[in-house]
């Protein structure tokens, strides 16, 4: 076993000047503008809290044109200047993507520098060679931002949650996703439609590929995933389905059902050192919690073998809530700068098995069309019953001439087994077309 | 200023074996237990986080006749001897009661130890005191179970959310009233039936005065409120009301109107260095995410000047969500040991002022019975504009012999505005009584 929390020596930081905390940030975006202008509007509160002043003495950007809230003296369009300044205790890398970000705070690190990311794709993708390389200089690395925007998840999970085994967690980890999904149920409005309305205010990016595709939240997924598990996991290996494609239709027999459907982050515990993680469409219960969780709101609930199931829930993007996520880290950071106990890491070891999506146990919603309504559902009850489906529920819909569209849904079972029955269904010549399907929930 | 995170120098621990941190538990009743058992069955993933065993040495309860799950070898009823032991790292308070609780702990404390307390009664009238007494000592003082159970609540206020003014919190805080008060929803039953029934299933106390007439809730908001406003709070200066005597109609009434009754600790900021804090039976919209917090749940919503608006709910008591909490803070001290980091604490001052309840800015719920239905309405009305108080709906109900019930719903004003047009309605002769009125959060 290899504990990375291990500080094999307290190399990293050297403490400038014990009057202020000097503060480096790398992008000066959205995110970046809500956390400078939080340390300027607390700035009192924040130096009782601290114990001495917090000043932003260098800003990196791209784009030195640009208009800004901050001092033009300083800002700089030489990153490596920052991370390399001699001067600067603390880095916020706020700037996004994996390069040169991921270059930057290591040699951040290297240089003996403690960082606050709110790099969700950095972190999935090379989080646990720097933390371990946070931990072995030291030094913090803290990324509260990068999961779940305002909302605390990353460090309760770390911390207070550290003594339970988590069984199951399921999130709503994508505002702009969970924003078109919920005009989609409230306005009966197709996917293009809504898209572009989000995109023209500012919900949804011109590219919106990260976010509807579920990139966005396969990261995440797979941070939390690592967190609560204790071993690395990758976002390769957490299955992912976006929202493209989902039509009107399914969200009208989802509510006539009971239902809301919920771009998920999932995962559970299938054994010791075992995982399942996901990331898809899903009918989830509207009395679940996490079926009451609209608009750009994001939302983490969790099942853990002595806590039960507990919820977080509030505002997962923007400038103002992800800032504050940010702002949190850097305090925290101070603090231990001031007062001992920085690099103090929670373990992050490799050596996690991640089981394939065939293997999930889940429920299922079906809808089909059928040519003869009559004689379909004794066809179809027969292959279901010949894979070992049970079914639960079911809707119907008569069509002309003589065509029928059934909903049904399934009791828990293996995904293979499901996709047999659906190979099956496809062979049977009154089973006009296989609409669509999805995976159900939380208990009806 | 007094800055009581100050650690005037590193007294406090020495530690003893580096294999091993030794714990001593004071009180093994519901929480004890549930604690022990956690570290006994998630022994291994804990060993793992925190780099070393951890090895429950001594056990002090009052009544050594009773059966415990633990090694008889390990009980006493020596409580002293515990807080005394040189072997011990870390004391467990976990037997609730301000002495000899907080005697033990300040011993403890003096002795070198970190504390892990759930203990919220003693927290809310003398936290301050041994906060900084553990500062001093550059020790930990952890006490994340004493409110809300497993749901992470406090050390998210001190950490991930410290950047933040919180401008307002609302919290079901007590999971027996709110599920006396679920009951009396769901099942149209009177307070005196359901008490009985939770204390048959063991939800309530064969005494309930802490639960039922809000003060488990007050030391819990007091807590909170310290923590969220940086300076000391005491129970005393939180209103307190109880939920005795909300009568069935009142639920009915609320249900029509949109509403749920709960009892609510809310604590808002009235500018620098002031608070209004207050525990009482509140309507609140059935929508409002607290309008969905049902049985022994606890949630607590919160509103921040950056993070927005953000909610945390779970089991908020119980022998293993409480459990999970004692021990996550635990696993922290442990670390904090092992790794550097112990007494760092968020400063904890003097010198906030509280607000009396008649200047709380609030909605209210009235309903009153008249004698003239048809000539009440004006009368009343005249009342309200007389005293600035505006009305925002009203429901009526025919009763016998030209009588009638009206429920009155007023937009936002002071209390004081409130109780003037009460007063004056006391004086208006078709008016038979005032049945009942309570106060109104959320936006409708």
């Amino acid at each position: 076993m290899i504990i990375d929390s291990e500080k094999a020596s307290p190399l990293g930081h050297e403490f400038h000047d014990p009057r202020v905390v000097r503060v480096g940030m790398l992008g000066f975006g959205t995110v970046g503008t809500g956390a400078f202008r939080m340390l300027a509007d607390n700035r009192e509160a924040i130096v009782r809290k601290v114990g001495v002043p917090i000043e932003v003495t260098r800003i990196g950007v791209r784009d030195l044109v640009k208009p800004r809230i901050a001092d033009r003296n300083l800002i700089t369009a030489d990153l490596h200047s920052i991370v390399d300044d001699p001067q600067i205790d603390v880095i916020l890398e706020l700037m996004g993507g994996v390069e040169p970000a991921g270059e930057l705070i290591e040699r951040a690190l290297l240089n003996g520098k403690h960082v606050v990311t709110a790099n969700k794709e950095l972190l999935a993708k090379k989080g646990t060679h720097l933390v371990r390389l946070a931990a072995k200089q030291g030094l913090d690395l803290h990324y509260e931002a990068a999961v779940g925007g305002g909302i605390p998840l990353i460090q309760p999970l770390k911390h207070q949650l550290a003594g339970n085994d988590v069984l199951k967690m399921m999130g709503i980890l994508n505002g702009t996703t969970n924003y078109i999904l919920t005009k989609m149920t409230e306005e009966g409005l197709d996917f293009d439609a809504v898209l572009k309305e989000a995109q023209e205010k500012g919900y949804a990016e011109a590219d919106p590929t990260s976010d509807v595709d579920g990139f966005d939240a396969q990261y995440k997924l797979a941070i939390l995933s690592s967190i609560a598990f204790g071993k690395e996991v990758l976002p390769d290996s957490v299955h992912r389905e976006g929202i493209r494609g989902i039509s009107a239709t399914e969200f009208a027999y989802a509510d006539m059902l009971g239902y809301k459907i919920k771009l998920l982050g999932i995962v559970e515990a299938c054994g010791p050192n075992r995982i399942l993680a996901r990331v898809h469409p899903t009918l989830i219960p509207k009395a679940h919690p996490l079926g009451r969780v609209d608009g750009v709101y994001n939302a983490l609930w969790l099942e853990g073998d002595f806590v039960g199931d507990i919820m977080f829930s509030g505002q997962g993007a923007g400038s103002e809530a992800t800032g504050s996520a940010v702002i949190g880290d850097l305090i925290d950071i101070c603090r231990n700068i001031r007062l001992g106990g920085a690099g103090n890491m929670i373990p992050f070891e490799y050596g996690m098995e991640t089981l394939p999506i065939e293997q999930v146990r889940s429920r299922y919603y079906l809808r089909i069309q059928v040519k003869d309504r009559p004689k379909a559902l004794g066809c179809i009850a027969t292959v279901f019953g010949n894979c070992d489906v049970s079914l639960a529920g079911m809707e119907m819909k008569t069509l002309p001439e003589g065509r029928g569209e059934i909903v049904f849904l399934t009791h828990p079972c293996i995904e293979g087994q499901f996709l047999r029955a659906l190979k099956a269904m496809r062979n049977i010549h009154i089973v006009d077309r296989i609409n669509s399907w999805m995976r159900v929930e939380g208990t009806a």
